[in-house]
């Protein structure tokens, strides 16, 4: 069954396999009028795109992108935007014995029985992590049109392993300064060590991420089966390798108490409506309440690995 | 925008309010010759409606269903199953005063922001617990598929505040037994206990349930967009007062290395393919893998309380 | 598979069979603030109701329709409408017979085959005309919020067998002084009396209606699957015994010349772009041009006759 | 808002205009197995493609495909199958004055209005009958599925202009045997002189499409809001230029007595249940009712002349 659309105004479609000619998408229900290029997809693939950094994997191509449609005199118009990133390392590898075994941790023996044995087992396939091209290029036309509507979205790696972040030393400008994406020098270090200890071991490890959406205006959402954060939740649990999702003070909430967690309502300096706390991580009810959204994602560690228990 | 329907090929569409005439839904996709009747559902409202113990909500009353459709000569017809219960207690309260106020950790901002200033605002209006009615009725229905299918769905109370059960005393038999649906006696007293001192302090407590789905063949979820582990966590944040969802090992996942989470693959006593581990909690890839479904969804501590900070 | 939803932004799912409890739905995606009560969904479906005049069916009962939720002080409030449309005429008729015959031009043959030898085979079950009831209320709700955009919707009958309105003596105003809605007098007349003969005949005749959109304004519409034609087509095509639908010069157009059916561009009195004639219907390449809509649906006789061939 | 996708269990997502890089689809949801190559597309597309004939389009291209994902050694693997084939006839033509006009007949004027001003003027855009590829080359797939499963479909032209096949002529072996597919020789050669003179007085005629679907089972089809016959308006409805569409008896029907109409039921040979005739153009209350799917399209006359009024 069609499974491969996320999306009701805004809807993305995307196709392809690690080892295939390629992947991509198609971007359905952009309007018109947003200035769109080929290099605002590239920036976002480029960030994607492993090879940073000593303990990353060692596929390497250029994810060139291409845009087919939707782009005219350097404007969208508001027809569907068709995207191709063509694979380009696709080595001459014997994959003959993957045919035969299902990998702990992947998807393979999923594919095996869904399709009665019928499975591309050259890599991941359509599970590999190259599958999130479609994904980032994507993301890259959608953070541009939230951008011109004040939104903004920060990503940074909380934690790999036991080694997180320091919430005093938070820096922003320098996620991309460390190949680790962390916001602090110091635990970017640790962790950069951590993984090349893991590495050494022929092991992987786990990791979580956060996300600060600003600017959101409140009343945004669904209340019932569409919640915001609902639809958040998906999203994030669409991308391989995620085990947890959490909004605000998540799992935290289990323990606290009512007069712990709840935000109580203010007025800002303005005379606007604003809470005193975030513990809802800017959701209340299925939609936004005006406050930051803040959500954390835990990735499970590559399952790819030489050691086994 | 619509947002009141969930499901694709079983969809669910409900309505209702804690204050109008009543709540219902209607169940579209349900296949013929199902065997249903009205208590098939009670039995299941019944064990969502409040009250059993000391430590609930005052609300009271019979929740009594009735099948409005679908059902002819005791077996489902394949059309739509339409479901209402009529709210009993609708007492004069003068929500004079609510019509003016925002109560933190509630819908109410949301609702007033989303629909300029128009709003229901007696009791939770759409965004009362007493929405979960339409939910739990056509989950009756959903479940008695299921079984037919040889699936089964245990779900159960997992911590509140800090009271977390002991999987060494865990017994299936008992979380009927108290009113915190505990499978354990010892930690359903403490939690009792803890609850008590809550509502002497006029607050309340977060908590945490866990749901292990059994007898889920191989091959089942879509491997993109529609992973059966993110439907589920849109299905789970969808539910109010959600604030964290996750899937096997979870949240530790981020934690772990990669030699630890790996479930390696086995051949079981009938030479079938089986797991020895399941950290994946039942889904690789988007897909079932055969082993038990097992996830956790954190509940925020209910709002509704005399204390503030 | 759930299919009995229609609608993406406002969407109407609807339940109900002729011998069971009753009829209704749920309109979900109104925004809220539009003054709506019972009154306005009984005016439309009063209009519905058949037994207006000697050539039509026998049933009769009040058709009471109640709004179950979604609405509050006389306002809808963003939230689901449901309503529900009790039956009354279920009279202990003898169907006995009616579980081992498939009637001819009826849905019988078809929901035997489709549910496996299950179905509910008093009167027309779900495909009965009565399913109307649901698209009538919810058409009531849609045609207020239409209305308060401008737009006006006039429907009557075009023809009965060969008795077909003439234009010249179109009157809006007559088609609810008589009961085949023909908004011509005489025609009426003919069409009464045609019915009159068909019924002596123990026979029944086919029909035609038409259809006009007012106050659409222009570029209102997909450009590719989702046409406004596509879905009006669809939409009057889900409706019971309709065999065709034809927009603007429809099948007309099949038999003519370019030169004929093009409609040139043309500014009106107020310098605003207009169309000299209409044949495109108001709509062009799926989206409405601003031009009035105007469609036609054939309708098939009623199958249910003594008379065979 | 998302337009460019049609179907729920196999569902095209398509994209690209007749002057962008090229035009092409995902096809999401095909089950893993069925031998494919792009052959099976490329065939269907070279019957697409204008230029047979003295009387078509001027615009010569190979429109080569490309499938992009989805196959792997022969076979559909269950992922998305995207397609793409590149535009080559983008000659440097002038479209400067068409920026400023709006074509009769044409989408110009409701793109316009639509996007605020913002549109791709060039030859038809989206809009172009070029938009049909990602239609033909989906359609490859769909068809070779249902062949496996043992129906076929038959399309040929019915009329052009005044010029109607004669039944009693019909030759299905004709159809590809001449430029205007139609399965009658002798009208065919009719047509074409008719077409040549439409052509000399830069004229262009409408059309007519008939459609036969053989081998459908019966009970397919949703009986509400997804009835068959409903989805097939809307599919044929969302091709551009479409003004009508009709099943079995079709508009026909409007002007037939129930006795005349109704297709009685009875034994064939093998006893089982089949009708007599097919008024119902085997479909009856949204479902299929085993006898072949007969329905007919009607096609406007192409606007693009250069003969106004």
């Amino acid at each position: 069954m069609a499974g491969n659309s996320f999306g009701r105004i805004l809807r993305l479609t995307s196709y392809g396999e690690s080892h295939g000619p390629g992947l991509g998408g198609v971007l359905d229900g952009c309007p018109a009028g947003l200035p769109l290029s080929e290099e605002d997809l590239q920036r976002e693939l480029d960030l994607r795109k492993p090879g940073q950094g000593a303990t990353a994997t060692k596929r390497k191509e250029s994810d060139t992108v291409r845009i087919l449609s939707g782009v005219f005199q350097g404007l969208t118009t508001g027809t569907p935007i068709a995207f191709h990133i063509a694979n380009e390392d696709q080595r001459s590898r014997d994959y003959g014995n993957l045919a035969q075994v299902f990998r702990p941790g992947h998807a393979d023996w999923g594919f095996f029985k869904k399709f009665h044995g019928i499975r591309d087992y050259r890599g991941g396939g359509r599970s590999s992590g190259r599958e999130t091209i479609g994904r980032v290029a994507a993301g890259a036309v959608a953070a541009k049109l939230l951008a011109e509507m004040g939104l903004s979205i920060l990503t940074y790696t909380k934690s790999i392993g036991s080694v997180e972040i320091d919430m005093d030393r938070f820096d922003k400008d320098e996620i991309p300064n460390n190949p680790v994406y962390m916001p602090d020098a110091k635990a970017a270090q640790e962790a950069e060590r951590f993984l090349q200890e893991c590495m050494e071991k022929q092991d992987s490890s786990g990791g979580m991420i956060e996300c600060i959406i600003s600017g959101m205006p409140a009343g945004i959402g669904e209340t019932v089966f569409e919640k915001l954060d609902a639809n958040l939740a998906k999203a994030m649990f669409s991308i391989g390798a995620v085990k947890g999702f959490e909004i605000g003070s998540g799992f935290q909430a289990a323990k606290m108490f009512g007069s712990e967690n709840n935000d109580a309502f203010c007025t800002d300096e303005n005379g606007a409506v604003a809470k005193k706390t975030n513990h809802a991580g800017g959701i209340l009810g299925g939609m936004s309440d005006g406050s930051p959204i803040v959500f954390r994602t835990a990735i499970k560690p590559t399952p790819s690995i030489a050691r086994t228990q």
